[in-house]
């Protein structure tokens, strides 16, 4: 058997970055910016005033002392003109500082009368000017590669770049396995269940920036499997679930290595989810998962989802572990890395009672794969433990 | 001034659930789920083996017993008959137990020669049977109101709902006010900044749900609001950005009114953010946000984003608020909530050095809203704090 982070380094063997593609800005979140996005223009691109109020010379900010307002500045209406000893100009939020002027008497602080204002008796000592640059200079860059969030969006924006150049989406073609299976709304037979892995996982795959497709089932036997991969052509990555382990009934790897596949078993010391199959395919990646619903979901969660990353171009790296504290003890763990079905709140992680890998109900119900070493020693209500979060 | 909550209360009031409609389930991930699902069958459907190997009456499983094998089940094939006492039935995973059976023995603890198999010395305990409705039976139910995340989708799936009854997605339409700005991708004059706000907010309320419009920038004249308000028909929430203070370059509530709004303006006692406008007109609520980015952004999720949750039928609430540590002493805060930019890592939270809400580079940055109640005393590094994850 081979550890977690020897199977991932096998399948990260099988994928790299993918090409890049032009999208516009709105259309950008959740994307992977490739190369570092720079600022085409300083932010502010002028010094400007942060309140609304009265623009003046530092040498005026008296208290008491009375000035002339010599006309007004906006926000995208500069004043045209100079402000002098003396005067003032009357200014509003985000509007360019006129010349001459280097702080703000905001409109609380002072009284008019006709063009003349008075400063009252207390002034506030800021100068409520956002200076040139302050945000950003012309040329300052967004580092990548970097999912896009909102706050990189309106960043972006403000730093006029209309198009942005992300990798283009990681195509994945998803086919469960098993004459035991229908698709949901259909009728099963006596024998038969609902498939539901692939489900589970192109909405988990969509979700961290893939573009997932549901294939017909295929059916254990060669001619319906051939016709699966022939419908997988053009993804990026081909996951077949069930029929990846070596018993009398798993044909899926014989078939992929008809059809060209140079394939590897993996017995992976981890619970759910240890056999494994991975490989190349007509240009694809192909990975083989356990068809178990709860083993194929935790390993689209240890291992897909690092392959998209890397797809993507977020580099070759374990998935981000958090931590949380025990909400009680634990006995001595087995052999094999342990994903255990889990819930944290308020930085506590409760393991769910039953970890059988069958139940979608108890996975549905967490919120969190608690990762237990193998061969991890007892642990105690309190200590620090790793999870993925689902 | 009002609080939070009390601005909160008032947004609530201008909002409701909206319509429901229909949705494949490889569609739902995300969407709001509106009423209970109900499960159409058990799962398993059957006592199911949960390993390969050979299904056997209970009394027959001894160390050192030779059985016959009296054929075969796999997944998606029964076996058409009886095992007896002295009898075995070759079995694999997830295939129905045939009558008589109730237990398999795993194929590890096997040999077979022919058609007898007989048992290892030594026997593992498990009878690896999954029981029939062990995960979930026919009729249990799947709560609503919620949001389906990717391991729900599979418990649908394997519930054999195909269509899920989710509410309709809120219809939000943006628009940004003011003469001082241009599009990305635009030139922008030397008065001129970019619009922002209204792309970060796009990207923010699609990612909870909601699908957001960028509509043209509003000049600062009637004729232009007018026309953008226009564009805005159909919205179930219109949003504007800018021009909602009562200064004298604030033509947005006046305009609003002149169309039929029945506005009110509110004061918020929070940083940053303080103007908000708030009424219905034309059937859609409305909200006119400050024009400061950061602030924008930063409403967005304060107040947006509960009015969002409670129109997809999620309930009037706070906002989830997380916890952590304070990774310095912070001194005494305003007499306003704060919502201060800052970075969580580790269960540790530190403010970004500068506050000042015109900085999208530091919004950027942070990756949650560390929020300071009104009159918060000074705090000590370590002591647990509330924030909002960005």
């Amino acid at each position: 058997m081979i550890t977690v982070i020897e199977a991932l380094d096998h399948l990260f063997s099988l994928v790299a970055p993918l090409p890049t593609e032009q999208v516009g800005l709105a259309e950008a979140a959740g994307r992977c910016m490739v190369a570092p996005a720079k600022a085409n223009r300083d932010q502010p691109p002028f010094s400007a005033s942060a309140m609304d109020g009265y623009a003046v010379r530092g040498e005026d900010a008296q208290p008491g002392k009375t000035l002339t307002v010599i006309g007004e500045a906006a926000a995208g209406h500069a004043l045209d003109g100079t402000v002098e000893t003396g005067q003032a100009a009357r200014i509003f939020t985000g509007a360019p500082l006129p010349q001459g002027a280097d702080r703000v008497v905001i409109q609380e602080d002072v009284s008019r009368n006709g063009d003349q204002i008075t400063i009252a008796d207390t002034l506030e000592d800021n100068p409520f000017v956002r200076p040139m640059g302050a945000d950003f200079k012309s040329g300052q860059e967004v580092s990548a590669p970097r999912l896009l969030r909102a706050t990189d969006i309106a960043l972006l924006a403000a730093m006029n770049i209309p198009e942005i150049t992300v990798t283009r989406k990681p195509q994945v073609a998803l086919i469960s396995t098993g004459d035991e299976l229908v698709m949901p709304g259909d009728t099963p037979g006596p024998d038969q269940i609902i498939v539901s892995n692939t489900y589970g996982l192109k909405a988990m795959l969509d979700g961290i920036g893939a573009h997932a497709r549901i294939l017909p089932i295929a059916r254990d036997n060669r001619a319906s499997l051939e016709a699966c991969f022939d419908l997988a052509q053009g993804a990026d990555l081909v996951v077949t679930i069930g029929g990846a382990s070596v018993g009398d009934h798993d044909l899926v790897g014989d078939v992929a290595a008809s059809l060209g596949m140079e394939r590897s078993f993996y017995k992976v010391a981890m619970r759910p989810g240890k056999p494994l199959m991975a490989g190349r395919m007509n240009g694809a990646a192909m990975v083989g998962l356990p068809g178990n619903p709860v083993s194929a979901m935790v390993c689209g969660h240890v291992f897909l989802a690092p392959m998209i990353r890397a797809m993507l171009g977020l580099g070759k790296t374990l998935p981000p572990r958090y931590e949380a504290r025990l909400a009680h003890d634990l006995d001595a763990s087995g052999p094999r890395e342990h994903y255990m079905r889990a819930e944290v709140h308020d930085g506590q992680i409760t393991p769910e009672p039953r970890q059988d890998s069958a139940l979608l109900s108890v996975l549905a119900n967490a919120n969190a794969l608690m990762i237990r070493p193998a061969g991890d020693p007892p642990r105690k209500a309190g200590e620090v433990i790793q999870y993925l979060p689902l």
